[in-house]
């Protein structure tokens, strides 16, 4: 690989103009790292489009030439699915960052067009401009884009109301593997014709076409919230909490949880006091519940949570407050280690059961390690941070979601496969799912330039 | 086709027992025609197998043998879907309305599993015995069944609040064209480990997969109900009114419509009274707005619907007679003469220019017929029905699809495309994206047994 442009390059710097082929190393070098700086390779150039046109013609040059295409969006994936490493080594990055287009709100509909490259942070501003929300929200608001929250079917803390980015999507704008593009950004809400293209584009990680834009339903703003953290005695107790907070409840936004001595890891790592003013012994969970609405939050709320030691909070400062205890679990675990993280999803009947087994089953490959487990509970979704384990030893990992899988869970609740799970994603689908997995993908890119070496090892 | 069994088709009486091989034509009569008696053809049998072994045995027997299958729900579909004609005609009906399997509703996980035979009603009441509900609903709830409305992505009057079965399918089971198996019924809400399998087996109408069970999210069930009818005086102030009831009111599980004379029409048909104590004269639109929840209705709902002459319900047959107004449009239709039915989907920016152009478009084909409008509003979708107009002239419903598909639109919002509109697929669809929907169709059923002449023509 050039670090300079070959004359074959000169063909991309007349579809994007030359500032946007990056082939000086330096340059690349951010563009071929992951955000967890555990993989990278070596890209042919970084392709900087800035629209759909100009991204449709590069795809078709590189599927003419049967070059790999690595579609990268604002690259805070976990796993693998927007770099240049492994199969893709040498592929063409091609980054969406400046597929900039956001579409006045439509307020009649609800609903607003984005590129790729719009950073969710800059989505929510404008939604909330016109009064409303977007349904998704994690912690990479600033830098995650629409583009890759769509084509990883991001998930978030808010999953539990408003479903994950695929509910969101009412159509998108799309680029194949042979430079074609389908466009269903009209707003049809209701729209049985054909097979659900969006869908199917949604969480397919780059590698069954390029999403280039999307239209997105929003939804209302809501002034009032409330906060309240629990500290419940059972993994069972808590999970029958959220049940029934989940049926009597309308307005929950988020069921959260920290596992164990999470908490007091938080507290003590991030230097903060106790958030309940009773003293707890042995919360074996603790619980952050966010009701939002207009008005008073729901007597039955308090009613499920009356019995248990607790804290709450409606004004912004001291809800935010409440939320460090469980937004600081990945700060508070980076202090003690690097850690493997894992994330996952149980059935609600299979996740006491997984969490008491976690433990013995890191034991028995990395002895001495610790687990650290939190997550969003009302969705099953748990993840698995484990720390004093050799970094690069992927037994620990194997392990883990070996156990996941006799329990009939997903190994990727909402990080996707990547590159990093491919070689696993056969402990949690069948031989005649990845049959089918792989036939819609020869379907769709015949020859494998889109992003090889996700999904598929 | 022969109207007893061969001696090939006792293969098929070994898999599913002799009484479940339907050759005898009476018999098969009823599966070979459709519910609207508009389709009807020839089966070379009529299968019931009671298992998903049962199908997948089924499907390998026809798989082995090139034979066409055409599955079939409660066969209450409306675009021929579910029979055999044209392209299927001597196929074999695979009926799965025996696949029964109802497993008890998991409460801490708010779901449950059921066979694909189990229909609508019989779903809603195992779930209301719990205290949940299911979050679709719609009129044909006794015949239609969980696999139809799998197949179909069925939609219905709460597609507003809850969206329709795609939404509520968190897995499948199903038989694919070579008669393997695959299941997802675990219930993990948060999984992405692959392709969107799953979505996109709901509303493929049989062509990629023949769905056996379902595992379905419930809802809670909501103990208060208000129903208000407004009358407003245009199209497009009726759009600001639904919008400004979304963005300012939750709970909302229906915002349903009658346009022009729809509201005299059932009035005179059905003998019922004006629903307003008020005179109202010339309504351009009659909202049907109903708000589920617990306790009092918010009070924004009231203030929004303020201005416009309204009748309001709480109680259960009180609300129904409101209902009636909307819900007796398709019988008081009926009564005039046999209606074209269209099912289509503006967005909310185009709807009032829809509803303005539909009789022009309709008196240049068809002159003299009338037209009859109403349906979800909240979501876009507007039943079109034609009475006075030759029941046969395909014309009629080409020119209303065209001005459809000029405006943007969807040309079938919940009923599919089945048979009776694949001529018109390409109204909607984009070549490029038929092309995409073929190279699925072919990756997963090589050899197009399952469901020919459905989507493509």
């Amino acid at each position: 690989v050039r670090s300079s442009p070959t004359p074959e390059l000169g063909d991309l710097a007349r579809i994007v103009g030359p500032s946007n082929v990056l082939t000086d190393a330096d340059v690349r070098a951010g563009y071929e790292t992951d955000w967890t700086r555990r993989f990278r390779g070596c890209a042919s150039a970084v392709v900087r489009p800035t629209t759909t046109e100009q991204t449709a013609a590069v795809v078709a040059w590189c599927s003419e030439r049967g070059l790999a295409v690595v579609p990268q969006g604002g690259n805070t994936g976990l796993v693998a699915g927007g770099v240049p490493c492994g199969l893709s080594e040498g592929a063409v990055v091609l980054s969406l960052q400046r597929l900039q287009r956001l579409d006045a709100v439509d307020p009649l509909a609800a609903q607003v067009t984005a590129g790729a490259g719009v950073p969710l942070a800059v989505l929510q501003a404008h939604a909330g401009a016109t009064g409303l929300d977007f349904g998704v929200d994690l912690a990479a608001r600033d830098t995650a884009t629409v583009g890759g929250m769509v084509a990883t079917n991001a998930g978030g803390v808010r999953v539990l109301r408003h479903g994950a980015m695929r509910a969101q999507v009412v159509g998108v704008e799309a680029v194949f593997a042979d430079g074609s593009v389908v466009s269903r950004l009209q707003g049809l809400v209701k729209d049985n014709t054909g097979y659900d293209l969006t869908g199917l584009l949604v969480g397919s990680e780059g590698t069954l076409g390029i999403v280039t834009a999307a239209r997105l339903r929003l939804v209302p703003r809501l002034p009032d919230r409330l906060v309240v953290l629990v500290a419940i005695g059972s993994v069972e107790e808590a999970l029958g909490v959220t049940a029934r907070l989940r049926s009597s409840v309308d307005g929950l936004d988020a069921v959260e949880a920290v596992f164990g001595d999470g908490l007091s890891l938080v507290q003590r790592q991030l230097g903060l006091p106790s958030p309940f003013t009773a003293s707890v012994d042995e919360a074996a969970v603790v619980l952050l519940v966010e009701w939002a609405g207009r008005g008073e939050p729901p007597a039955a709320l308090l009613d499920v949570l009356d019995p248990y030691p607790s804290a709450a909070a409606t004004e912004p400062a001291a809800r935010a407050a409440l939320w460090a205890y469980r937004e600081g679990m990945a700060d508070a675990i980076a202090r003690v280690g690097i850690p493997h993280k894992l994330d996952v999803t149980l059935a609600p009947g299979r996740l006491a059961e997984f969490i008491r087994s976690v433990p013995d089953t890191i034991e028995s490959v990395a002895p001495g390690a610790k687990a650290h487990l939190f997550g969003h509970l009302g969705d099953g979704n748990i993840h698995v941070n484990v720390t004093g384990a050799p970094v690069d030893d992927d037994s620990l990992d194997d392990a883990v979601l070996r156990l996941v899988a006799e329990l009939g869970g997903s190994i990727s609740a909402e990080h996707g496969i990547g590159r990093a799970k491919a070689r696993w994603l056969h402990l949690t689908r069948s031989p005649e799912e990845i049959r089918a997995f792989r036939a819609i993908k020869t379907a769709l890119d015949p020859n494998g330039i889109l992003n090889p070496g996700v999904l598929f090892a």
